[in-house]
């Protein structure tokens, strides 16, 4: 707390993470050695070295930090909020390595994907070591209901990454089915990771159910955030080429919205360049002019803003602390880049 | 029990395998109802499509019946060990699934493989899917050191595969280690499903050791067999080509007592050969002349003997019952191939 206490002085110049990193020191100091300890393997050294690779290469680490929030939140004082914590880093580092298998990258955080320096066959079962990892470390805490949360949302990220392998090229994809897959892409970790915090720290049903809409809310409002950018960010400030999504030909909600809107020449044109995949010099620019004369980027803005404020209501509903103000900012912050 | 009587009586003309498949038929008919049910996907059609060509491409089953085999001769009358049954299932396929985009396999049981009739993205996504299915079966029960048993058989199968993805072709690989593959690929499944029936029978400790121990065997056995026969099976009666562990380089029992045993010349053979991989006409003749020459094929099948042996002694601490004599029967029947 006194931690959290000083950061707020700085409040205006610190961003969300950053604070609650700062807040959470020590918790996620426990959560990093113990993802170390469980990388570990005696018998095939592979396994470490491709882990490092991903999980050291720094990322924000804003899954396990919402597990410690929640549950700090809600009054827990340790220790398996450690466990749980490295345990949704577990299932969100698997899943990085199968995605880059599935989308044949070759760069992740701006360093060379694993698939790229060792092979394919690394990235499945080390990705597969993580997970069954994961399952070991959750059933530590013993709590039947946080394992529910988890698998649960394992099931559901890999029925979503399913589901946008087949739905994303179809243009009957409707905004149901893409809230589904971006559910599965990134809400469902985020809002296991802040119900299964609330669960272990022995918050009510209400609280609990707060925690997980703010979560869920939180990633949906993060996903269509990225998804945006991809259409009109600023390749320096955000990192993406502009139209990654429309050459990979990705439905996201600017086209889907715009798809709705479309008359029979449109539609046309989205399904030569994205069912068919046969995009000619031009089509880029042509596609960003149908957002905006359907004004699709404004309403899919409006929409994660909507999200972020449902993250922020649900936020309101538990006791007033300076995690909650922090996990409100950060709310804030995750749209704050569209805004 | 009744069916098992009678199965019993024409036991000379009937594999283990197909009577107890016949004994447990009601739980079986379950686990298949409910394997069928839990692979559906109400959003994502693409995995019951995956699943179902190799769940229904009829394996033997062999693992799901473990668990109900082990549950019912320890006296228990459900209904969760149709649950495990079901978790075991999905364990299998979905490291089938992911084992086959490994090894870029064209063919399983006898079809063409899902990666080659879908493609490599659905084979590791619905592998995935299938693991969180598992997980969330498992969950079912209640039972957290069933949960542990399996959760822990899942970090084994995955350590295993990337330790033999590194160790395969590396003439240092030694017998423990060969060991240590061995239980990921085949054996620790094999212990969970006879180890995780006990658990919920409410077996003692002992029983349960015991049931672990004949699992651990039989699983142990049963991949002996199958690397030995690939030096010295019929085609026509193994489905198997002489030669594949050696054509893909895979350490294997056989080689790795050859290699134990080789001269310089030797060595100097089996390290352009598997390490190098630099295969030329007529090495694997030399090959299986230097395995004869060192009489390992002999002492491969000893070994293989004596681990089937490990699992009739361990099968005999328990109660008598029919099931208990299949299960010793299935024991001999998997090392009779080579006997």
């Amino acid at each position: 707390m006194r931690t959290g206490e000083r950061m707020s002085l700085d409040h205006a110049t610190t961003k969300p993470h950053e604070e609650l990193a700062a807040a959470l020191a020590d918790g996620m100091g426990a959560v990093n050695t113990l993802i170390r300890e469980r990388m570990a393997s005696e018998h095939a050294p592979r396994i470490p070295e491709v882990t490092a690779h991903l999980v050291e290469a720094g990322g924000k680490r804003l899954r396990p930090m919402l597990v410690l929030a929640a549950a700090r939140m809600c009054g827990y004082r340790g220790p398996y909020d450690v466990h749980l914590a490295a345990t949704v880093e577990f299932i969100h580092t698997a899943t990085l390595l199968h995605d880059d298998v599935v989308d044949e990258s070759q760069q992740r955080r701006g360093r060379p994907t694993a698939n790229l320096l060792w092979d394919n066959k690394s990235s499945v079962l080390v990705g597969d070591y993580l997970f069954a990892r994961a399952f070991q470390l959750m059933t530590e805490p013993g709590s039947l209901r946080v394992l529910r949360i988890l698998s649960d949302a394992a099931a559901t990220i890999a029925e979503g990454e399913v589901l946008q392998m087949t739905a994303a090229q179809d243009l009957r994809t409707d905004e149901s089915v893409y809230l589904k897959v971006v559910r599965g892409k990134t809400a469902a970790l985020f809002s296991a990771a802040t119900e299964a915090g609330g669960v272990i720290a022995g918050a009510d049903d209400d609280q609990v159910q707060a925690l997980f809409d703010y979560g869920d809310a939180l990633g949906i409002a993060f996903q269509i955030v990225d998804d945006l950018l991809d259409y009109q960010g600023d390749a320096k400030a955000t990192g993406k080429n502009v139209g990654d999504d429309f050459r990979e030909r990705k439905l996201t909600l600017p086209v889907i919205k715009a798809v709705a809107r479309a008359d029979a020449e449109e539609r046309a044109f989205w399904t030569r360049t994205i069912e068919k995949g046969k995009q000619e010099d031009g089509d880029l620019e042509h596609a960003i002019a149908l957002l905006h004369k359907h004004d699709t980027l404004a309403a899919t803005r409006d929409d994660a803003l909507a999200w972020a404020d449902t993250a922020k209501q649900a936020m309101a509903k538990l006791p007033q602390s300076d995690l909650r103000r922090m996990l409100i900012d950060l709310a804030d912050y995750v749209v704050a880049r569209i805004n």
